[in-house]
């Protein structure tokens, strides 16, 4: 089983709660928030984190800090195989910084996935490679959905082609109140014409109700700096300028406003212009295409933590993995007939 | 440079000729079919590889030989990084038996990439992890279009679910007259009812003509025994049964006859039942997909390799990678300006 710690436990933390209980092979042991932390090595199930509960420290084994995350690591850091880091609307250089402090200041030794959605903080976590491999910490970047699930489909489709002309990346989200995840809406709202980080974290929660009933509900994004185009540029898929992430959420109803697109349009060897498409399925929520592929991401890192490949990755250059448990080929030590009988 | 041997040189082999001389960091360096084989250290031009060449004995460098694949590998085998399997429509355990050969009486220590199509094929290299760790072999089965491509796709999908009640593969493809690509129509025509590999290898050029005229250039093949099914399930994805591959093929147009399409429904955590959708584009042609995704595991493996990372793996265990030039973030030794300015 892969102990994972979450840190951060608004809709998307906990959401992860549920999702992980849905798959095989791993257990939710801890989860930090901006009030505490809660551990348990028997298991936190998800169903204790229902709406009502403001913190995570008044879990019956949660307690209180003013710095959860360092407090949560230094004291069981050696205690856990495997972080997400489930917080959206955060400073761009707040995934660096943490990790950093994760690596130089608690026994932690393991696997560090984040959701992070700007480019600048995957920038800023590229010069930590050398400290993580220094440390024994596997960190991959961008295993949310996007970027994370539609960026690696779009490596993956890319094969096809000589040279890819554009990736456009257009996501529907649904979310029948914002008070849900609000800090995914604060996330969207500052990729939105005249806003930015600063602005948006000194919005109160009522002007983010009143931007929201001027727009009707939804938010339209183009030309979002997600992190998709640096992850695809350094996979060698093609330069981030051909990279486009745009999308409309809708705070006031589940149903998607449209569907979640990636259209990749490439040249192929033999001269021909074309594209391929994935379409999401429109009943699939935000938590299922993040904390999906953020599981699917850390358990194919684990593998890769145990094979001695620590340092920085992102998630275009690993496939996810379904589940914890299955047959690992690299490490099998099981005859032919026992191998046809799985 | 990753220095590339192709084995066998039909269309798929000559196709993947072409391919490589589009991506960057690859060259081609041998190629070996029935009637012998070319080593060229300076590499090796796709332009010779006109429709008129019988075998690539016949090329200036060419040497005929009765054992051209086993010729190759013990006078070559230490000057090449990397083997592209392109040899459709042989018996089953033609993979397996060749692996063999080459690791254990030649000196050949690097990267396997097949194109390969059924589920028996991909059981009986399974019992060979060992033996490939032991001679310094990274081997990764099942890296064409399907299984390869379109059986990635899916195992990247497949993480928005819970539980995945089908993966339907179903192919369009289309080709202007059937002797280019003899032996892939072969491989397929041994999936129509009543025949099977037998069968087909005891037909000649004109039994597989008249059977072509008779089905008006056409062949649809339905619950075809394809390895995507072995490789999804090794994955920890679904249980093989789940998996459906069919399609359709026209010999006598370059367009095809449907577009292909990778259809993966599931459940997720939360109990919504929905599906995702690949399309890929109608221009792409089999070489597009078949060789473009084999390079891209192909460069991934030869990281994998250079990582002490050996044995046996399969398609949904690894990323594509574009190209085999590029920032490989775990090698890197470069600073933050540095990076930055990739």
């Amino acid at each position: 089983m892969i102990r994972i710690a979450i840190l951060g436990a608004g809709g998307l933390g906990r959401g992860m709660a549920t999702v992980i209980e849905a798959r095989k092979g791993f257990q939710l042991v801890a989860l930090a928030d901006r009030l505490g932390y809660a551990y348990n090595p028997k298991g936190i199930a998800s169903s204790v984190l229902g709406r009502d509960l403001e913190s995570v420290a008044d879990l019956p084994e949660g307690l209180t800090s003013d710095e959860a995350i360092l407090d949560l690591m230094q004291a069981h850091g050696d205690q856990i195989d495997a972080i997400f880091m489930a917080l959206p609307n955060l400073p761009v250089d707040f995934f660096a910084k943490t990790i950093e402090q994760i690596a130089t200041e608690t026994p932690f030794q393991g696997v560090v996935v984040d959701a992070l959605k700007r480019t600048k903080a995957v920038e800023l976590l590229l010069p930590l490679n050398e400290l993580l491999q220094e440390q024994n910490i596997t960190y991959v970047t961008g295993c949310g959905a996007t970027p994370g699930f539609l960026t690696t489909v779009a490596a993956v489709a890319a094969q096809s082609f000589a040279e890819i002309t554009a990736i456009d990346i257009y996501f529907g989200v649904g979310v029948d109140g914002w008070e849900k995840y609000r800090a995914t809406v604060r996330e969207d709202i500052l990729h939105l014409p005249g806003y930015n980080a600063e602005i948006v974290a000194a919005m109160s929660d009522d002007d983010i109700k009143a931007l929201l009933d001027e727009r009707g509900g939804i938010i339209e994004l183009v030309n979002m700096e997600h992190a998709d185009d640096i992850i695809l540029e350094l996979a060698g898929v093609c330069d981030r300028s051909k990279i486009t992430v745009g999308g409309k959420v809708d705070v006031r109803h589940a149903k998607k406003p449209c569907s979640t697109t990636v259209t990749m349009k490439g040249i192929t060897a033999f001269g021909q212009t074309t594209q391929h498409q994935f379409i999401v399925g429109d009943e699939t929520t935000m938590v299922d295409n993040v904390c999906g592929p953020a599981l699917g991401f850390m358990a194919r890192a684990v593998e890769m933590h145990n094979n001695d490949l620590t340092g920085l990755y992102t998630s275009a250059d690993l496939m996810p993995k379904t589940s914890a448990e299955g047959m690992r080929l690299k490490a099998n030590e099981l005859g032919r007939e026992e191998l046809l009988s799985l």
